[in-house]
C-alpha cells in the first residue's frame, strides 16, 4: 500500500538530525506524494488517532497538519474522514493545451549577443576607474551622516526623477564641466548608464524604429535598442567620429542617432564640430542620444575637450545621458538623462510608469559629496594620475608592438591598440585572461563581419609602475 | 558692427559680481553669438593685442581663448588673422530635412497611464511598509560592516546574478517561507520589481505577443508589458483569483500570465490550488510570472497562507518574482527571479546583456541581515502589528461605512473598501489628499471601462490608535 510507503519515511534519520518537526514532515510528505502522483486523488488517509499511535507523534500534530493541507486544497474531508483531493496534481501527459516550448527566451532576446564577463576589476578591464584610489572613507562618511538623517520619506519609493538636491548638483556640474544647459527639473536621475539608454529605446521610439548605432560601438546600447525591438543600422566611424552619408539620411532616417561625442566608444575619436552641427540641422523629428560616456578625464593638451552637443542648442531632440561609474564607482549605479525642457513633462510622466524611484540615501549623500566639492578635488588628483598611466601604456606599447597604431586617448580611461593580421585579437585575449589580465578585442565591438583587429586597454585600474610588467603579459 | 555689441558685455557687471574670468567670458561670448547667428561665419575678429588693450585684458588670456575656440572649431585662422569659422551654426530654417515632431514620444509610451503620484510615506498609501518601525540602527550598522570591508571588486560592475551570498540566502529564505524549491544559481537579483517583470517582458515575448494581466490589476506590471510592446489581454478576477475561461485559452492563447496569486492585487482573493494546477497544466509553451508581491505578512489563521506555484511543479515555465521592498524599505531597490534550472544558462545571459550589476554592498548586507535572523525577527515583530492594525481599520470603516463590503487581507498590508455608486471613488480619494490622507481609486486599477468603485487603503504606515481619526478623514 502505497500510502504505508509515504508515510514511512516519517522515521527519517536524515529528518530527524536536521530536527524538521513531525508535523512539518508529515505535511512535506504528503504533499510531495500527491503533487508527484504517488497518492492518486480520492486516497484515503488513517483518522489522526490511528496515524498518531502508528508512528509515535501527537494527535495534535497530525489534526493540524491535515487542517493545512485542507486549507491548502491538498486534501478534502467528507463524512467518511479525510482524503486526497480530486484536483489535476499531475500534468495530463497526453493532451499539451499549447505548443511545446521549442523556444523559450523571446526572438529579441536571443539576438543579444554574448556579453563580455565581467572580470572588471582586473587590470586592463576598460571602463572602470581606478577603484584602489577611490576616497572610500570620505564617502563612507557622507553615507552614513545620510543614514543618520533617515526619514520615512526617504526610504519609501522617491520621487521617479530623483532627489531635488541631487538633480540641483548634477545641473550645476554639467553646466560647469560639460557646457550643458539644463534646469534641475530636466535631469533625471536613474539607476544606471543601462537603464537610461533603455528608457530612449522604450519611450523615444516603437518597434521596427530605426536606429543608428556606431560601428564599432558599445555594445549594451546595441542590447537596449535590440531588447526594444528596434531596427539597428550601423553608421561607420572615422576619425572625426561618426561619418554618415548623405545617402544614408535618405536611405534610413533614423528615429535615434546614438553618439558617444566625446570619446567615440571604442575607438576614441572626437566628434567635430562640423558633424555635431550637421546631426543637429538634420536629427528633426528624431532624438539625438548623446552618451557622454568617457568625458570624465581629459588628458588632450591645450584646450579643454569640446563642450557637449547639448550645450550647442538647448532647445533641440537631444538627451543628454551621462553616468557617475567612472566619477565614483561602478557598483553605484546612479546616472542620468537631460531632456530638453518642453519634454521635461511628458518624458517624466512615462518614466514614472515604468520605474519606480529609490537609493535616495545614495542619492543624498552624493549630492552631498558634489557640493562639497569633494567630487571635484578627487577628479583633479586623478586627472594627472591616469595621464602618467596613459602615457606609460603608450610607450610600452609601442616598445612591444612595435609599428602597430595606438588610437584614443584625448579622454577616457582606455587605448585602442591595433594589430596585424597575423596576430587575431580573440586569440590574445585568451591568453592575457589565462595571466590575470583583461583585454577586450577590437573585433568584438563591430556588428558588421569587417571588423577591426586590435585591443581595448583600460588603464583606469593599472598603476603605472606595474604596467610595464602587465603589458608583457600582453604580448603574444 | 555687431562684434562690438557683442564684446561690450565683457564689462557686464554681473559677470563681474559672480567672479567669471575674463578669458572665461570672452569664450562664452564668442560662441554664444556665433550659434546664435549674431556673429556671421567668416567675421573676422580683432588681434589678439588690439582686444586685449581695448578691453583691459592680459593679451595671454585673448591668446588662450582664441585658441579654445579655434581648437572646438568655432574659430578658423588663416593668413589674416582670426575669423568666426564657416561651418551651418544656425538651422537651416528653410530646409526641415525630417518631418516637424509632430509626436516626440513613442507610440508605446503615449499609451503608458498616468501614474499614481508618490506620496508613499503618508497613511493609507497601500504597498508600504512601517518605516518607523523598522530597525534602522541595525540595518545601519551591517552596511557600515559591508563598507568597512569594501575592496574594488565589490564596487566595480558586480556579477549580474548578484551577489552569490545573497543568492544563497534568498534561495533558503524562500525555501523555508514560501515553499520555493531553487538553488541559488536559479535565483538573479535585480534592481526593483519593476526590472524583474520588464526583463520577463522583453526577453520572454516579443512585440506583438499576448500576455494575460489580471483586471483589475498592477498598474506598473502593465505599463511594462506596454512598454515592451505586447498585446494586453485582461482576465477578470473573482473570490479565487485570475478566472480564464476556457475560451480564452483558445481565442487569445498566452506567451505570458501574469498572475499575483497570494493576495491578488488589488482585491485580495487567493488564487485557489485548483487555479494554481490549471495554470501549470494548460501553460504549455508560454510563461507563469508569479509575483509574489504581498505575500510578506499573512494574517489568516489557521493555516499559513498557500505556498507559491513555483513549489509545486519545480521544472514548469513559472517566473517567481519577489521583492525586499516590504520586508525591508522601497528605496532600497532588491529584488529577485527564481528561473527554472533548465533556463538557468540562457536567462542568465540574456540579464547579462540587459543589466549591469552593482550595489554589492546592500546585497552584502542584506546577505548578513538574512543570515544573522534579523529580518525573521523583523518580520515576527511586525506580523502582530500589522494584525491589529487591520483589525482596527476593518472595525472603522464598517462604523464609517456601514454595509460596504470589505475585500482581503488574508495576506499583505491593504484592504479594499466597496463604495455604492454614490459616491465616487476619485472623489472621494481628492478630497482625502487634502486632508493628508492617500487612498488609491479602486476604478483606477481596472484597464476596462467597467471597473469597480471603491478604496485602497494600506494599514502599513497607519498606527492603531490614529486609525480612527485617520479613517474620519476619508468620510465623504
Amino acid at each position: 500500500m502505497p500510502l504505508e510507503l509515504v508515510l514511512r519515511a516519517l522515521h527519517d534519520p536524515a529528518a530527524d538530525r536536521q530536527r524538521e518537526p513531525r508535523q512539518a514532515r508529515l505535511c512535506r510528505l504528503l504533499k510531495e506524494a500527491i503533487l508527484s502522483g504517488r497518492l492518486a486523488p480520492g486516497t484515503r488517509l488513517p483518522g489522526s488517532r490511528r496515524l498518531a499511535e502508528d508512528y509515535a507523534m501527537a494527535r495534535n500534530g497530525v489534526l493540524f497538519a491535515y487542517q493545512q493541507l485542507l486549507a491548502e486544497g491538498f486534501l478534502e474531508a467528507d463524512r467518511g474522514g479525510t482524503r486526497v483531493g480530486r484536483l489535476p496534481f499531475r500534468r495530463a501527459a497526453a493532451e499539451p493545451s499549447a505548443p511545446p516550448p521549442v523556444s523559450f527566451l523571446a526572438q529579441r532576446a536571443r539576438r543579444l549577443p554574448a556579453a563580455a564577463r565581467d572580470e572588471s576589476f582586473l587590470p586592463f578591464a576598460p571602463g572602470v576607474p581606478d577603484l584602489n584610489a577611490f576616497p572610500w572613507r570620505a564617502w563612507a562618511k557622507v553615507l552614513q551622516r545620510a543614514w543618520s538623517e533617515v526619514s520615512a520619506r526617504q526610504v519609501a519609493y522617491a520621487e521617479p526623477g530623483g532627489e531635488p538636491e541631487l538633480r540641483r548638483a548634477v545641473a550645476a556640474f554639467l553646466a560647469a564641466r560639460r557646457g550643458v544647459a539644463c534646469t534641475p527639473e530636466q535631469v533625471f536621475v536613474v539607476p544606471g548608464g543601462q537603464t537610461a539608454l533603455d528608457a530612449c529605446a522604450r519611450l523615444l521610439a516603437d518597434a521596427g524604429d530605426t536606429v543608428w548605432l556606431e560601428e564599432p560601438g558599445y555594445a549594451p546600447a546595441r542590447n537596449v535598442m535590440l531588447a526594444a525591438g528596434l531596427r539597428t543600422v550601423h553608421v561607420p566611424v572615422d576619425e572625426d567620429g561618426m561619418a554618415p552619408g548623405a545617402a544614408l539620411w535618405r536611405a534610413s532616417p533614423p528615429r535615434l542617432v546614438y553618439v558617444t561625442p566625446s570619446h567615440q566608444y571604442p575607438l576614441g575619436s572626437v566628434l567635430s564640430l562640423e558633424r555635431r552641427l550637421d546631426l543637429l540641422n538634420r536629427i528633426g523629428g528624431g532624438w539625438l542620444i548623446e552618451d557622454d560616456y568617457d568625458s570624465d578625464f581629459n588628458h588632450a593638451r591645450p584646450g579643454a575637450p569640446l563642450p557637449a552637443i547639448q550645450g550647442l542648442r538647448p532647445d533641440a531632440p537631444v538627451i543628454y545621458v551621462g553616468t557617475f561609474s567612472k566619477l565614483l564607482y561602478p557598483g553605484l549605479r546612479i546616472a542620468y538623462l537631460v531632456v530638453p525642457r518642453w519634454a521635461v513633462r511628458e518624458i517624466g510622466e512615462a518614466l514614472r510608469a515604468l520605474h519606480r524611484g529609490g537609493q535616495a540615501m545614495e542619492q543624498r549623500a552624493l549630492a552631498r559629496f558634489i557640493d562639497g566639492g569633494q567630487l571635484t578635488r578627487h577628479v583633479r588628483r586623478m586627472a594627472p594620475i591616469y595621464r602618467e598611466r596613459q602615457a606609460v601604456l603608450r610607450t610600452e606599447l609601442r616598445a612591444r608592438f612595435g609599428g602597430c597604431e595606438i588610437l584614443g586617448g584625448q579622454a577616457g580611461l582606455h587605448l585602442v591598440l591595433r594589430l596585424p593580421a597575423s596576430l587575431p585579437d580573440t586569440a590574445l585575449v585568451e591568453a592575457a585572461l589565462r595571466r590575470g589580465v583583461v583585454a577586450r578585442a577590437l573585433s568584438t565591438y563591430y556588428a558588421g563581419p569587417d571588423g577591426g583587429n586590435g585591443l581595448l586597454l583600460g588603464y583606469g585600474m593599472a598603476a603605472a609602475e606595474r604596467i610595464p610588467e602587465l603589458v608583457g603579459r600582453l604580448a603574444p
